[in-house]
């Protein structure tokens, strides 16, 4: 706590907050143990979760760093603190999928629940809770002066890279990878960085291919109670890093 | 009318009859003096409109085929029909844009009408009535085997080179080409055609900046009086071809 103790955040979101670092060129993510669902409608708090959403972030990060997908990671501190390049976010959603799920199904219903996507589908969605976030397309993004052309293709690019390693790397788990979400940061112009955070709140994975049993956050936005909720936050720690979460961590 | 007469549609639109032709690679085009707006909830009848729509569709392919842009067009028949190719039609309309208006305004606010789009926005939309044409993306329509990769690329491509004539045209008449759209068919393999029709129906064609006098279908959807709604379509045949038309295809 000593990195953030006595600071004011700069600014604060629904499941993180975020410091100034002592380097300009750093920031300080803060992982909250709140729980929301349906454009914040929905807020709970869990326990333990700010420490599994950081360290999965971190875990995934560092994999995606390995394949040579560039993250805003610069360390991980424990419990629940990410320290991260400082970067400008771009005001979108960026969702990747390998099998038809969720607002996909709901949106566009002639695709079916559980179908193969092949190739993956991308799609952007503006960041926007009054608006509930609308699908945009690339040309929006470039009309919109959010993105230019090259970094438009650094994010599809990066994006089916990162599917590409994070798929591999939970089909050797024996899980399916159905969905995730990320944000992309500038570094400086057409230099972009995945950042934000990257854990089972930002992804959908199944255990069976019915999608039954899955470690994400669909049982709370479903109405599962909070203890199964938060047990299977603790599962999928497990599962994605193949580690014990420390009795500790969860417990701050 | 001796081209179908006694034949019977071998499909019907909200705007259109589909003929079959002696010729099993051409079909006939049928232009209807039906108007509909809303997704066909409001519709009514205005005599001369399958004549003015059909005119100028021939006169506006005719402008693409010699800018290199394929369309389904083979010949003209006075007043109201268009033989054509033979096309495996898609069921997406492409929106292409140069100024914010309509549709895009309403769904994604952070668009403000009349603001200039550069580059210009492509949106492609799948057909549905029931789900009022939802916007969809280039991976949703290859993820659904609408379109190959190669046909995506053409299709852009296409419809880029089609707006670029067009704008160019318009320019020189003195009009603000804000927006239009266009339907695609397969000819064969990797090989699409802009197909359907093109005409006041499918375009926003500004007289002033303001988008007050306009020549295209707003007027209609906002509830303009149906003999002032006849008057634009008949001045909309003047401004884009240049021509009188014809009193007694005006009365067809």
């Amino acid at each position: 706590m000593s990195l953030i103790s006595g600071k004011q955040p700069i600014a604060e979101g629904k499941t993180k907050r975020v410091y100034l670092h002592d380097e300009p060129d750093k920031v300080i993510l803060y992982f909250k143990n709140d729980i929301t669902a349906l454009d914040g409608l929905k807020h709970d708090v869990i326990h333990g979760k700010g420490y599994i959403n950081a360290y999965i972030t971190k875990y995934l990060f560092e994999k995606l760093e390995k394949a040579g997908v560039p993250t805003q990671l610069v360390e991980y501190v424990y419990p629940n603190i990410i320290i991260a390049k400082k970067i400008q976010m771009l005001p979108i959603e960026v969702v990747c999928r390998n099998i038809a799920a969720g607002h996909l199904v709901k949106k566009l219903p002639f695709f079916k629940n559980g179908q193969p996507l092949n190739p993956p589908v991308i799609e952007f969605f503006y960041k926007s809770d009054e608006l509930h976030d609308p699908m945009v397309n690339e040309y929006h993004l470039q009309a919109l002066r959010i993105t230019s052309e090259k970094e438009t293709l650094q994010m599809k690019d990066y994006t089916l890279k990162a599917n590409r390693v994070l798929k591999d790397f939970f089909n050797k788990r024996g899980l399916i990878f159905v969905d995730f979400k990320i944000e992309f940061g500038r570094l400086s112009e057409d230099n972009l960085v995945i950042g934000d955070e990257l854990n089972g709140d930002s992804m959908r994975l199944w255990a069976s291919p019915d999608g039954r049993k899955a470690f994400d956050k669909d049982g709370y936005r479903s109405g599962d109670a909070l203890d199964k909720v938060r047990e299977t936050y603790i599962e999928t720690f497990k599962v994605i890093t193949g580690e014990e979460p420390l009795k500790e961590g969860l417990e701050s």
